[in-house]
């Protein structure tokens, strides 16, 4: 990166960068060095936002930066991670200070809010993308693996799904007035960082809904080759039927994406256990339906019957 | 990532990733999961090439594969630390399994030379680009940071300079007979891991070469408050005066980058274990000036005459 460019990133990024102990050379030298902490596993996930692969050119800088990290930060959620340091590699068309001023706002409201510390960085130019490195600590124990899934276990959701596939769909169709409470949900994820940590007690797969949780739960039944029943009117989509009929609300929760709401089972003893901690984080859960020892997904009402969703006509970007 | 395209890595990159016992997850969960050696530091750096700004639109697979690890492991050996996992975010236009195939025998080609796993990754559609981070191991005493030159410090640099430059500007002239060990300087830079991590015994400042000479030392004057004089007769550019004028030979190694060496200072009363040490790794190192305790880089001859370089005209992509 050029002399101007290092000056920018000191400029927007640094005075908003907390210092955390276990980081003893943040940006500003080829490599940061941090300290791992005794004992402990660590976790590490990358994902990356590409303009008009996952947002819109249009996207505010705020939203871009706040997601950037909630889209990581949920991955250390589904497993069990504490959050504590990031990376930033950010490709920019053109250097706007506005912009930059505005992307490192929402980048650092939740960075901080995490008390995690961004400890490196890349700013290069070209079409616009930022891809995120998040760090977290996990106790020496199993983590919850995407193959762990037990037969009989019940299935939960955290949140509301869908409603982020609802505000792209709105998006796409130029909808004017479209609910602030929706839009947020798909520009400012809200990854569940504490209560993802204290279902490492009790969930023995875990994992974050970035894709549908049909394709997500998919990943799950597939490592831990067992199949699922789930209750199609038990989804917690209460909150579309004022948009959309209950059979496009379905379709939404299970092939939209970008809720970043987790999916994880636990086994039927635990569920008192799980309705405590769902009390202490706030974090409401919805049990969908059952792990079995078949293969694949399986719908239908709570009743039995069948349910036979259209799954077509709902893309990503 | 979808489904196909988790095959798609899965198919292309899997069956080349070697498997490290400190790895207790890689790819195909939410995060990897890995043990960080006890008592030591974790470096960490990342690096972002990007089509049309690191790189031209025809550049082989292989040698994108090959450069996108090669630029991180040397910001890992400007810090002395010694390689063990990477993250690969990488995003494509479209599949094509062919390019796949290619790019990752690149990346594996070093990344398993230096016995380091592949334990993350993202694959998104969108502009060519490779984001890659690596993660190294450090005793705990100090790296060789930028700020630590010191008045009095022999400065020398590993390898040739300017060669990189040369065939970014032969490519840029459309020369159709450029030699390939010149070309090979450009797109398979060998970063100095082994040679790095022995320079911490004896090294104050380190960095690599990425932006040309003037610029990156000019980072270690910067932040360790020093200055320096360079003696342009003595830098290692030999190999470029087949090609180029002599003057123009010291401005591609002033300012032309990508070369991917090593500069470092040390005291001069270490001059002796360097040389040992450069024997034993077969790593050249070539004595180009000293620390002052003045700002800012002065070029001289090794006779004491000022030299006044023209060193615009030379830029990157």
């Amino acid at each position: 990166m050029s002399i101007n460019e290092f000056a920018l990133i000191e400029q927007y990024f640094a005075r908003h960068i907390l210092k955390r102990g276990d980081v003893e050379i943040g940006i500003g030298d080829d490599c940061a060095i941090v300290i791992p902490p005794p004992n402990q596993r660590l976790a590490i996930t990358t994902d990356t936002l590409v303009e008009n692969t996952h947002f819109f050119s249009d996207i505010h800088p705020y939203d871009l930066g706040f997601k950037s990290v909630a889209v990581n930060l949920s991955d250390l959620a589904a497993m069990g991670a504490k959050p504590a340091w990031l990376t930033l590699a950010l490709t920019l068309p053109h250097i706007k200070p506005d912009w930059l001023g505005t992307f490192s706002e929402g980048f650092f409201a939740l960075a901080n809010h995490y008390h995690t510390q961004l400890i490196g960085g890349d700013l290069t130019r070209g079409p616009l993308s930022v891809t995120v490195t998040a760090f977290g600590f996990l106790p020496v124990k199993k983590a919850m693996q995407r193959n762990q899934a037990q037969d009989g276990d019940l299935i939960y959701v955290t949140g509301q799904l869908g409603e982020a596939g609802l505000a792209l769909k709105m998006l796409k169709a130029k909808q004017t007035s479209i609910p602030s409470s929706i839009l947020m949900r798909l520009n400012r994820p809200e990854p569940k960082v504490s209560f993802g940590q204290a279902l490492l007690d009790i969930a023995h797969a875990c994992i974050d809904i970035s894709d549908g949780l049909a394709q997500d739960l998919n990943h799950i039944l597939k490592q831990s080759q067992k199949g699922a029943i789930i209750h199609v009117d038990a989804l917690p989509i209460a909150s579309l039927q004022n948009y959309v009929s209950a059979d496009e609300a379905i379709s939404l929760a299970l092939t939209a994406g970008d809720d970043y709401e987790l999916c994880f089972t636990i086994p039927a003893e635990q569920q008192s256990l799980l309705e405590e901690i769902s009390k202490k984080h706030a974090c409401p859960c919805t049990l969908i339906g059952r792990i079995t020892s078949g293969t694949g997904l399986t719908l239908t009402l709570q009743n039995g019957s069948p349910y036979h969703a259209n799954l077509s006509g709902f893309q990503h970007f």
